[in-house]
């Protein structure tokens, strides 16, 4: 982090805050901090939002510490913030009207590893670089990958997704179930381990997505998947955003079971060069990944080739080997520090939409249009496979015309993309940034949310001011 | 429909029904009926449960349409039942406390179809094969399959499945947003058209499944796929369940994408040989089905070949065209009808579990001892990809000690599925049916679904006495 804006705790009057601290820290001990560089350092995520330090963090252990925390925060109506590692980009993790931060990282095991049934359960502090560390010798892997080494249960609650989502799916498709300590400290469990359940309402996907606001995740039934025998992956560049787009659109169409296809606009190639002392062309690239036996690549691969040769892509640049393929990919997942790069000092603000691919190409020209007339630098990258891309804004925090212009931007791209029947956020999730654009994109459903939460947590001590105002 | 056993409508006392239908009547004419023939062919599905007629049918016509029915019925407190096509398997369609049941059959028309995004928008009656009937000369389809030529609606309603699932998903996955009518009759949409997005509580998934006790689906946005450019099936008998169940398991573990493995017992079997006259061995039997490319079903079925030869499955018996392949799934579809022919006069009760598929081989062999045990005859045939299984258990009606038995081996089908860490039921639904197995499955987190219920239909009007108690 750079610049560290703060913004002042506003404390309900009914929240009996030092009462709850007094509580815990005799409980918890050492485990309880209410150090300021503790407290700052669990306030903001990777976001553009302001620094807001929690009164207190608690490094819990176990489902069962989870419940015994929040039936005293619910006792003392204060608010309950789950922390996984502060990767989020909405400021998910601010303490808005102060109170306790759970932190989940010491609670990072995996628990049991279903090879037969493709499936496992870990707590909801490990990250998904660690659950592949360990699933390695099992020839399983979990392929949901947002870029940073997010925690499963942070993965979870904001329903990421990532370079993969194109075959593999969202963690909507990916969770199979939870266990959850609900508003008042109950702990529940969503689902069985069965792949496919008709069994009442869907609790697990209620809880993915739900920012915290609902409950803690303290544990997380995921899918697996078979590390498959032949991964090739290829880079080729295209005249043009459209080019780049059709050949995706089609490749889709034709039910070509891509596993990874992304995008990078012109600005973040000269970004990745600068950043990575890469000689890339300065033209819009597509990143290709291919998954299945060595035949099955290699028809994947070809199929694709003819598709994008017919769209004027140039020649396509393959990978050999792992080391190779993990480079090409790094290159990639460093988008936003090789934007930051490109003007060293300022932040970064990602931020993400998601349209009908058949209006992607037309919503990232009219992007970069309008960022060319505001004067700013804002590279495009996107997981065009889903219709979702990202803008990462270089602003100075300080700048506040600058600021001004960037949320410009920011605004007219949701407005655009919900335009398009598109939704302003793919995968980053609503946190405090975007809940004038739920409104702008849900309309009349909001109240539906606004009365499940009511009725969920009445007290509003759950993450509040993140999603919806109740 | 055979035998028709009546229940007595226990109409509330603070249900004003004669008022609503009187206001309704006017409004509506003769699209709303209270003929004893409607009444009646409303109040059951295809299931072993009860006739419970609602007090009057009305066919609406439009989204529009339904918010005014329920308007008139939340104001007089009259229940609203939902129906499509009547092919439930839990008695959703039963009117336990009377009320209006909305027919929605006549609204069944495709609205729109986005080739180029691969999903379309549907009233909820649209059928299944209404839908692709549609989609035929677009080079698209949608996969999901429950047997029955569901509406899209009912589908939607009671997060259906069927064969396709185990390579395209359930209606969970395959449904990108609705909109729905209230339990006060307002009309909302849960979601745009964007493939994916992490904007707010999952509504859509939230009446996924809802059974038409949280509002009413009056439009569906639906998934598309491209036809496969190739399609080979075959069929495959087994000496015995763990062998044809162990072949699915490594078949699934090495990630090849079969697009349909289903199974069906001996007895199954001999039903089929008796119903359609065909002279197929009685032996466990699958049937496979592979969508790719030419010479990826080629290499799929060349996979599957060697690891079915390694469990001593037979040879494969494999359909040339599209013609003998209809036929061959025609027989698999006619399970049912097959098993009921078993014992002409009798009902078919068909319940359905799901389980790890590590455990599905026990479970299935386990069941087949109990219904022996029992002296029932109730076939097996299953989506074993996914780990569900339906037991057709063939019984009379009026015998009570038979009906007796026929329910203790579903309560112990049940508690297995459930001791396996499975579900209670895979794709059928709880219904009026399986309520108290839904409390065995979910404890605890069933309050947080009568919280969910109570919240958006505090008058219980909305399908009352299914999924839940409130």
């Amino acid at each position: 982090m750079g610049l560290q804006i703060h913004r002042k705790v506003e404390h309900r009057p009914e929240s009996r805050i030092d009462d709850a601290i007094a509580v815990l820290k005799q409980r918890f001990g050492d485990r309880l901090s209410t150090a300021d560089s503790v407290r700052e350092q669990h306030g903001k995520g990777e976001d553009h939002h302001p620094v807001v330090p929690p009164d207190a963090v608690i490094y819990a252990q176990s489902t069962e510490e989870v419940s015994e925390i929040v039936k005293v925060c619910a006792e003392y109506k204060v608010p309950v913030i789950p922390f996984g590692t502060g990767t989020s980009l909405e400021g998910h993790v601010a303490a808005l009207n102060g109170g306790v931060t759970i932190d989940v990282s010491e609670m990072n095991e995996v628990l049991e590893v279903n090879a037969e049934d493709l499936d496992c359960r870990v707590q909801p502090g490990v990250t998904r670089k660690q659950l592949n560390e360990f699933l390695r010798d099992t020839g399983l892997m979990f392929p949901i990958d947002p870029g940073a080494d997010a925690s499963i249960g942070g993965m979870t609650a904001t329903r990421a997704s990532g370079t993969n989502a194109v075959r593999y799916g969202t963690m909507r498709e990916n969770v199979l179930g939870l266990t959850v300590v609900t508003a008042d400290g109950r702990i529940i469990k969503t689902a069985k381990r069965a792949r496919k359940s008709s069994a009442g309402y869907d609790l697990t996907r209620l809880f993915v997505g739900s920012e915290g606001t609902l409950g803690v995740i303290t544990e997380v039934n995921l899918r697996l998947y078979g590390i498959p025998e032949s991964i090739v992956a290829a880079t080729c560049t295209y005249p043009s955003m459209e080019a780049a787009v059709n050949t995706v659109i089609q490749t889709i169409q034709m039910g070509i079971p891509v596993a990874r296809i992304e995008i990078a606009d012109e600005v973040q190639m000269e970004a990745f060069n600068k950043y990575s002392g890469t000689d890339l062309p300065v033209e819009p690239m597509l990143w290709y990944e291919f998954h299945g036996t060595e035949a099955g690549t290699t028809e994947q691969a070809e199929l694709v080739k003819a598709i994008s040769d017919e769209w004027g892509g140039g020649e396509f640049q393959w990978t050999a080997n792992q080391e190779e393929r993990n480079k090409l990919w790094q290159v990639r997942h460093d988008a936003a520090y090789a934007a930051k790069a490109l003007r060293p000092g300022a932040e970064v603000w990602a931020t993400d939409v998601c349209v009908p691919i058949s209006r992607l190409a037309e919503c990232m020209i009219e992007t970069q249009k309008d960022i060319a007339e505001q004067g700013l630098i804002a590279p495009i990258v996107g997981h065009v496979g889903d219709g979702n891309f990202h803008l990462v804004l270089i602003a100075d925090q300080a700048d506040e015309d600058e600021m001004a212009r960037a949320n410009g931007v920011n605004e007219r791209l949701v407005h655009r993309a919900l335009a398009m029947d598109g939704t302003c956020t793919g995968e980053h999730g609503i946190g405090m940034g975007k809940m004038d654009f739920l409104i702008a994109e849900h309309g009349e459903a909001v109240s539906l949310m606004r009365t499940l939460k009511q009725a969920f947590d009445p007290d509003n001590i759950m993450n509040p001011g993140k999603i919806l105002t109740v």
